[in-house]
């Protein structure tokens, strides 16, 4: 019941054919409260608990959304109790996006035990999960002779929410900066997992995945209704991933976030025939998004193979309406 | 072996792991001649036949490439025969891209047939098949609570092939233009399918789907390595078609191919949250794009479950260089 699940939730209370049987937080200060209340400021009879294990016993869901860290290791555990509890999974976990080349035996472990509890695993959410990956797979369907692929994301962080801001260092020296790179709080967590993915949708061997990250600094006064950031000072980050084969950057990833930023957009570039030269205008945002992806993938994780799988593996994800009982497995 | 059927091939020929068996045409003029002088100058020991029964019978493919009409029933004794031979399918059929709304009883029969068979059966191309359906799906998968689609594609038709300059009615006169209309012969075929395809996808219940065809008359002269386009003549195409629920106009395609166009593009328009306004800037060649889905989406027919399948149902379609080997059914 983070930001991203609180967001997962407003949606899903939307959805035809969606029952919310029960949802999960481990601070003290959520534990108990109408989720409802909480979310959309309505109460709807189902308090948020810290207890998963019994909300698990009791409520026996079809699938889990799960939005409580970015690394794999560190959510390893929460994966495979709900995999025990029979549970498909749609996490917002970035590590899990495309989990085979950073976690090669966290991926097979998670793999093995969903298929012998017969339920699947996603990984998703905007990115990694669908902007700069699946996304990019899916405008390369109409190109022959593929030799490179570039996705950039450029995004105004203004209207994001604090948190965000934070991530991306705005309001920062350049030496504080730079400190928090080193100590790798500051980074968007998921660009090697979105090149691997790429690389596997298009059949290409890669040498080496490797990342940078620099700061974008403010050339006049910027600010949000959080922040003030000084001429000079961070006004977001600048990160860029590339993989390489033969010494050549064949895929290459580029995401811009921060506050003043004059013309957000998303950008796929494939040097293919035709060539592709696709802008989304305004770009997409982030935690909406997310939201959007994750309760809109629901249908093609119920109807997978059981197992770990990943967006590239599932039917075009597309926003529905109805008929979500049609996806309920038949054997559960 | 016509123009979409040759492109077909000369992508196929450069991609690792087809073997072309054989080609089919009627055309006495091509029967006879060597698949790869006819397509890519250069002999393969291959020659063009008009016995597909005979090629299917020696060669039993995998999979057959399928270019040779729009209209279902046309094409339906063909299909059915590769059917029969244990072919998996990709036609460029335009309306067995989403077959179900305008030839439900084709449908059925394909399919009862295919799973019989253990085939797959799938319709695409770049339009319908694609860049106004599929691609448009996947575009809302970031997006909650949708309320309209549209998608246009413009094109500069000056660089295209004769015939589709022709079948655009460039070069006509008003009167002429009207009468091939009301003929039924200057007509995109397939946007109906494709709006029954994303509001399928989408889990809408469309009460109507409408068109109308109008010309683009020339507001200077225009012309082609073809053809000569006088002020006040046709100089292509604007058809447009709408898929309504309510009164309203939930779905809508537009496509505008003319000579002289000065800004091609393709255009996603998703009223949702967030709002996408998606541009893919001097579009998508549509002929070289045609034969990259079909050749792209042999990965993903070979490993579909038997019976008649769709764009939509299928794994995000992306291009790809090797590891063909793994999508071969093994049950064959």
């Amino acid at each position: 019941m983070g930001p991203v699940g609180a967001e997962i939730v407003k949606y899903a209370f939307r959805k035809q054919g969606i029952k919310i049987a029960g949802a999960v937080d481990i601070d003290p200060a959520k534990v108990g409260k109408d989720l409802g209340e909480f979310t959309i400021g309505k109460k709807i009879g189902v308090s948020i608990t810290d207890d998963a294990s019994h909300l698990l016993a009791r409520t026996k869901p079809d699938v889990v959304l799960h939005s409580t860290g970015s690394y794999l290791k560190d959510v390893k555990p929460q994966l495979l109790e709900l995999v025990k509890a029979g549970a498909d999974i749609i996490s917002t976990c970035e590590e899990l996006a495309y989990p085979y080349l950073k976690n090669p035996t966290i991926a097979k472990e998670l793999d093995a035990k969903a298929r012998r509890n017969k339920v699947a695993v996603l990984g998703t959410g905007v990115n990694p999960g669908f902007i700069m990956d699946t996304f990019v797979l899916t405008s390369t369907g109409v190109c022959q002779d593929i030799k490179k692929v570039r996705s950039s994301r450029i995004q105004d962080a203004s209207y994001r929410r604090l948190p965000f801001q934070r991530k991306i260092g705005a309001g920062l020296t350049p030496a504080e900066f730079e400190a928090k790179v080193a100590g790798g709080t500051i980074k968007h967590v998921g660009f090697p997992e979105s090149i691997a993915m790429i690389a596997a949708g298009l059949g290409w061997n890669l040498e080496r995945i490797e990342e940078k990250i620099e700061p974008v600094l403010a050339e006049k006064a910027v600010g949000s209704a959080y922040l003030k950031v000084e001429p000079g000072q961070v006004a977001g980050l600048n990160q860029t991933a590339w993989g390489t084969r033969d010494g050549e950057q064949l895929i290459v990833l580029n995401l811009q976030a921060y506050l003043g930023c004059p013309d957000p957009r998303e950008s796929i570039v494939i040097d293919g025939q035709p060539p592709i030269d696709l802008t989304i205008k305004g770009g997409v945002h982030g935690d909406i998004a997310t939201a959007a992806v994750v309760v809109n993938c629901i249908p093609r994780v119920l109807s997978a193979e059981p197992g770990l799988t990943t967006m590239k593996d599932l039917p075009v994800p597309s926003g529905w309406f109805s008929g979500i009982e049609h996806f309920i497995k038949k054997s559960r």
